[in-house]
C-alpha cells in the first residue's frame, strides 16, 4: 500500500480523492493518467490516509463533505467519510483572500508546529505527501542551513515549511516522498533538495504541467523540428477557481508567470517576445478555464503564418490524474532508494522541473526520458 | 552538385526555385527547412537543372517568368530566367480544372514519351526528381509487372508514368531520386518500392506534411502520452490556390482525406469519429489557407476537455522547405546506396510514409528516428 | 388556448414540448424565448394537442418516452405522457436516411391521407402547425394550379404536402397557421402564399434563423455600417444530430446551403467569394454543433483585417425558443385577420424570409421592424 | 474647405493624414469611412493645416518623414511634405513611456501657452481638431468653475488643457470643434460641454469606437434580441503599438477599462462578470492587434451556448477612418450651429458617448439615430 496525504484540499486533493477512489471501484476508466496501466502498480495499492488545510471552512470536514460541494453527491465514493480534514500550517498562505484561515503554528513556534505534524504522520505511517496548497509568493532559499535558519524565524512559505516537515518525518520516521505540485521552488531549491538527499526523501517539483504550457511546450518542439522561426507568442488564462482568484494578486501571479515562460527560450534556443501567464479571474467560468493563444512565425521564404488556440480545459482533473502518476512513482522511487529529486520525473510532469536550472524540454521528448528511466519500452 | 528536376511548375515547384536561388544568395535565412545546417550539405550545391508542365500557359516560359505571376520583380532571383519549363506527361491530370493542358505522350504511346523524358535527363545529367504536379486520382498497382502492362496500356497516373520513368532514367543511366510530395501512392504501392530497388533508384513519399496534419499528429501524440481519451476530431481546411480547386473534385478529394486521416488511428491506437479533409476552395484566400479544427476528449475523472485551433498557413513554402531537405536527404541516400524507400525519412517528411502499411507515427518521434538514421545526436 | 400540432418529433420539437411544459410550470425562465414577457401572450395558453411522425420508433409512442431518449427523467415534465405521436405524411422524405419511416398515404391516394390529417385535426380543434421534419428535397411549384396539381399526382414534398394539408383544414374547419422551420419552400412559394391567403390561413418560413446565420448576417452588417469591403466568408458548420446526418446527402444539402448563403449579397449590396453550408456529420459532437468562420475585410487605407469566429451552439434548443414566439404570433396574426405571410415576422425568425424574393436583413434591422409591426416602443 | 489640426502625430494622425491625402488624389476607395457618400462633403474638402506632438523624435519634422517610419516610400503622398509637426502642450502626458517630450508649457504659466497656440490656431485659420495623443490618465472635473481653476492651477491632462484651448480659440476666433478620440472624458465632462456650448464650439467624443468593443457590443444586441442570458464576457485584447505600451501602465489601463466595460450593462439591461481590458503589449504585433473573446450565454431550456471570436484588426486605420467622417460631421455640426455634444454622433463612433451619463447602446442602432440626425433615409 502507498499511504498517501493530501496538504491543501482544495479542488485538485478533492478530484484527486474522488478520482482515486472511483478507480479503485472500477466506475472510471484511467483517462487522464499517462502511464496507467504501464507501471506495475495498481490503484487499489492507493490508499489516503490524510488530509491538512487551514480554511476554516474545511478543518474538521470529511473530504467526503468537502467533495459534495463540487461533485453530485451520486458521484462521491462513500469511503472518502473516513477522512477528516485536519489543520495545517497556514504561515499567511492564504492571505488577501476571502478565506477565514489559520494555522496550527498560531500562538507557538514553528518548530513545535512542525513536530506535531511529524507525530501525526508517524501515526498515520505516510509514505507520500501531495502538496497542492493555494499558490504562494515563495522563493528559493538555496541551503540546508537558510533553510534551517528560516524554519528558526517562521519565515518561510507554507510549502517550504510542509516540505520542510516532509524531510524531517523522513529522518525521523520512514522514507518518504513530497509531491510539490504548485510554483513554490522546491525540487528548484538546491537547499531542499540536498536536505531530501540527505535525509533519504524524494522531491519531485515543481508546479504540475497541466493546462495550456505543456500543450505550448510541445507546439514549440514542433515548430522548432521544422526550423520554423518563432516571432511572438501570448498565452491567455482565464478561469473561475480560487486558483485564479489568488493569481489575481500579483506576487502571486508572477510565481505562474516565471513556471510558464522559462519554456519558451528552453525549448527554442533562442528568446521570443511572449506574453504567458495567467490573466484574470472570472468566476462564472469555474474551474473550466479558457485558453486563448497566438504564435506567429516564419516559414519558408519569409512567409509568416498564424496560429491561433482556444481551449476550454479543466484545471483540476487534469492535475488530479498526473498526481495518480505521481504517488505511484514516488514508490517506485522509494524501492529504488532514488533519493533527492529526479529530472526525469520532473521533466515529464512539471512545468519547471528541478532540479535548480535544470532545463524545460519538450514534454514528448520527456516522456521518453520518463519511459527510458522506468525502463518501459514505447 | 545535386542536379534537380522539378515536375509540376505549380506554386510548390515556384516557391522551391525561388527560395533555393535565394538561399544560395544569402538573401533568406533557411527558416522552413527543417534540417538546416544539420546536415553537410551546403545549399549552393543544389541546381535546378530542369522544369516540366502540362499546361500550356507555363510550357515554354521560364520560371522566372512563372514567378513572376506570385513574387515581386525583385524577390525573383535572375538566376531562374535560364530554366525554360518543358512539356511533361498528361494523361489527364489536370482533366476538369479549368487549364489548358496537353502532354508529350500525346499521338504517341506512352512508352515513347518515357524514352524521350529519359534521354532529355540523360543531357541534363539530373539526379534528383520532385514530384509536385497538381493532386491527381491514383492507386495502388502492386507489382512490377502490373506497373510495365499499365505502362504498355497507357492506363496509369501521370505521377506513377514520372516514377517510372525515374526508375528507367536510373536503370539505363544512373541511380536518381524521386521524391513524391503528392497523394498517389507511389512509396505505398509495393511494385514501386520494388522497382526503384531492382533498378538503384531511391524513392520517398507519399504526400508532403505540411499544413495542419503533422500539427495534428503531434498533438494527438500529445494527448496519448497524457492518456487522454479523444472523442472526436473534425479539421477543415480551406484555400485559394490550385490545388483546393482540385480538391473541389470528389475523387481528388479522396485522395487527400485518405492521407489524412489515417493517422488517427496510427497514433492513439484506436479508432475515433472524424471528419479530416481539405474542405473547400475559396479564391480570395489564395496559399495563404485557413485551417479550423476541434479535437474534444476525456481528462481524468471523465472531465470533457476542447481544444479549438484556428491557423492561417501558407501551403506552398511550408512543403517547398521540406522539399530542401528531401532534395539533399536524397543525395545522402544515393550515396549511402540505400535503394528503394526509407522509412526514417517518410515518416518525417509525408503525411503517408511509405512502404505500404507502414504505420504514421507522431511527427516528432520520427524526428528522432530520421536524427538517428542521419547518426545526428540531439 | 393556443393549440399546437407538432410535425416531426425530433430533437426540436422535443426541445419545443419539454420547454413549453417547463415553462408553463416555471421551472425555467424563458431565456432564448426571442420576445419574451413583451407580448401579451402567457406560455400557459400554449398547449400541445398533437405530434406527427413517420419513423416507425416514434409513432405510438409519447412524447414523454421520446423526451427521455434526450433528457434526464427529473427534466421531462409528466404531461407529455399524454400526447401519443400519430402516423403522419412520409413521401419519402426520410429516404436515405438510417430510419424505418413509412407514411399514411401508403397504399392510397395522398388526397385520401390529407382528409384523414384534416379530419384528425378538426378533432383536435388545432390552431398552430410546427412543421420542423428533417429537411427534404424540395422546390417552389409556384401557384395554386400546380400544386393542386402536385399534391393529385402525389409527386411534392413532406412539408408541402403538410402545408396544403394546413390550408385545406383552415378552409374546412377553422382558420390556422403553418410554422415552416425547415428549408423547404412554402412562404417563399407565390403558389403557397396565395393558397394560404385564399383560405384565410397564415404561414411563416421558410428555415428557422438559428446557429451561425444569424449571427452571420448581424456581424455583416456591422462591417457594412462601417463601409468595410468583405473580401470572403467561410463558415463551416459540424454536428451530430440527425439533421447533420440527412445534410451529409447532396441534394439536402444543396436546400441549406441555399438559405445560408442569399443573406451576404442582400445585406452588404455586393457579391462576395464565400462558402457557407453545412459541412458535416460527426456524431459524438451531438445536438451541440461545432461552428468555424473567418471573414476577411478591408479596412480603411487599405490594410486587412480578420475576424474568425468559433461557436459551440445547442441548434435544437434555439430552434425550440424561436418556435416559442412564433405560435404565440401566429396566434396574433388570426387574431388580426392578417392571412398569406408576414414579412416583419419572417424576417428576424426565418433564415430565407417569405415572401418569394423577400431580401434577407440583418437581424436587428428585422428585429426593430418587429416590434414595430408589434407596435412594441423600444 | 475644412481646416484640420492632428493633435498627436502618431499613427492614428499619420494614417489619417496619409488615408486623406489618398483619397483626394483617389488612389484608394473609402473603405472604412462609415459615411462614406453618404453626406454631400468630398474628401477634397478636408484640407490638414496643422500638426502637433511633444516627442522631440517628432517636432519639426513633417508629417511626411513621420510617415516614412510606417509607410513604404510610394504610398506616402508628397503634399505631407507642408506640414511640420509643431510642439503642444504635454503636461506629462507621456510621463513613463520611452519617449523624451516636452512641452510648450515649460518655463511658463499654461495660460501663456494656451494663448500661443489659440494664436497660432488663428494665423492657421483651423475649423476642427483631431486629439489623439496617447491614453493619459484624466478624470471628469464637472463645471466650467472647476476648469478655469484647474487651468490656473496647470492641474490639468493634456487632453483637457487642449479641449480648454479649443474652446478659447472659439471664443476669441470663430466656431471649432474638438474630436476627442481618446478615453480623456471630455465629452463625458458636464464642464467641457457646457463651455464648448457657451463658446459656440462643438465637441465630439469621447474614445473611438474601433477595435473589438463596438463587435462587442453588436454582439451584446445580438444575443439581448434574443433574449438569451449572457453568463460572462472575457475580452482580450494585446497588440504592440504605442497605445499598447501605455497601456501597460495601470493608471492608463483603467481609463481603457471604464471605457469598454459600461456597454455591457447599458445593452443587456443586467449586470454580467467580464473581463474587458488591454491585457497587454507584444512588440512584434505591432499595429494589428490580437483579439480573444469569449462570451457564454443561456439559450432555450437552460443550455449554454459559447462565443469564442479571435480577431487580427489593424488599429490605427481603423480609427483613422472614423475621424474622416467625424471631421466632416463636425462641419454639418457647426452649420447647424449644433453647439455643446451631439449624441447621435458620439452614441455611433465613440466607445464613451458624451454626454454624462448618457447610455451606451448597440452600435448598429445608434448607426440608425446617426442617419436619422442626418435626414438619410435607409
Amino acid at each position: 500500500m502507498i499511504r498517501v496525504v493530501i496538504i491543501g484540499q482544495g479542488l485538485v486533493g478533492t478530484h484527486f480523492a474522488v478520482g482515486i477512489e472511483r478507480l479503485k471501484q472500477n466506475i472510471i476508466l484511467d483517462y487522464g493518467v499517462p502511464l496507467g496501466r504501464k507501471i506495475p502498480i495498481p490503484y487499489k495499492n492507493i490508499e489516503i490516509v490524510g488530509s491538512y488545510d487551514v480554511d476554516n471552512e474545511k478543518v474538521g470536514k470529511t473530504i467526503y463533505d468537502i467533495a459534495l460541494r463540487v461533485f453530485p453527491k451520486e458521484e462521491v465514493p462513500e469511503t472518502l467519510k473516513d477522512i477528516v480534514v485536519k489543520r495545517g500550517i497556514h504561515l499567511d498562505s492564504l492571505k488577501g483572500l476571502p478565506f477565514k484561515a489559520e494555522g496550527i503554528e498560531k500562538g507557538r513556534s514553528l518548530r513545535e508546529a512542525i513536530d506535531q505534524l511529524v507525530d501525526e504522520w508517524r501515526s498515520l505511517n505516510a509514505d507520500v505527501f501531495i502538496n497542492v496548497i493555494t499558490t504562494e509568493p515563495a522563493e528559493v532559499i538555496g541551503s540546508v542551513e537558510k533553510i534551517e535558519k528560516r524554519i528558526d524565524e517562521g519565515k518561510i512559505s507554507a510549502s517550504q515549511a510542509y516540505a520542510y516537515a516532509v524531510a524531517e518525518y523522513s529522518r525521523r520516521v520512514k522514507s518518504a516522498v513530497f509531491i510539490n505540485a504548485i510554483p513554490s521552488p522546491i525540487a528548484n531549491d538546491p537547499g531542499f533538495v540536498d536536505l531530501f538527499r540527505r535525509n533519504n526523501a524524494v522531491v519531485f517539483g515543481d508546479d504540475g504541467a497541466t493546462g495550456a504550457t505543456p500543450l505550448t511546450a510541445d507546439l514549440l518542439e514542433h515548430l522548432h523540428e521544422r526550423n520554423r522561426r518563432v516571432l511572438d507568442i501570448a498565452q491567455f488564462n482565464i478561469g473561475g477557481n480560487s486558483d485564479f482568484l489568488a493569481l489575481d494578486q500579483p506576487d502571486r501571479n508572477t510565481m505562474k508567470k516565471k513556471t510558464k515562460s522559462s519554456i519558451v527560450e528552453d525549448i527554442l534556443g533562442y528568446s521570443v517576445p511572449n506574453y504567458i501567464r495567467p490573466t484574470g479571474y472570472l468566476e462564472p467560468l469555474g474551474d473550466r478555464k479558457f485558453v486563448a493563444m497566438i504564435i506567429e512565425y516564419l516559414s519558408f521564404n519569409n512567409f509568416k503564418d498564424e496560429l491561433y488556440i482556444v481551449a476550454r480545459i479543466n484545471d483540476s482533473p487534469a492535475l488530479a490524474g498526473l498526481l495518480i502518476d505521481l504517488v505511484r512513482l514516488g514508490k517506485i522511487a522509494l524501492d529504488k532508494k532514488a533519493y533527492g529529486t529526479i529530472y526525469e520525473i520532473n521533466a515529464f510532469y512539471m512545468k519547471n522541473p528541478g532540479p535548480y536550472k535544470a532545463k524545460s524540454i519538450a514534454k514528448t521528448k520527456a516522456y521518453d526520458k520518463l519511459l527510458s528511466w522506468l525502463r518501459i519500452n514505447t
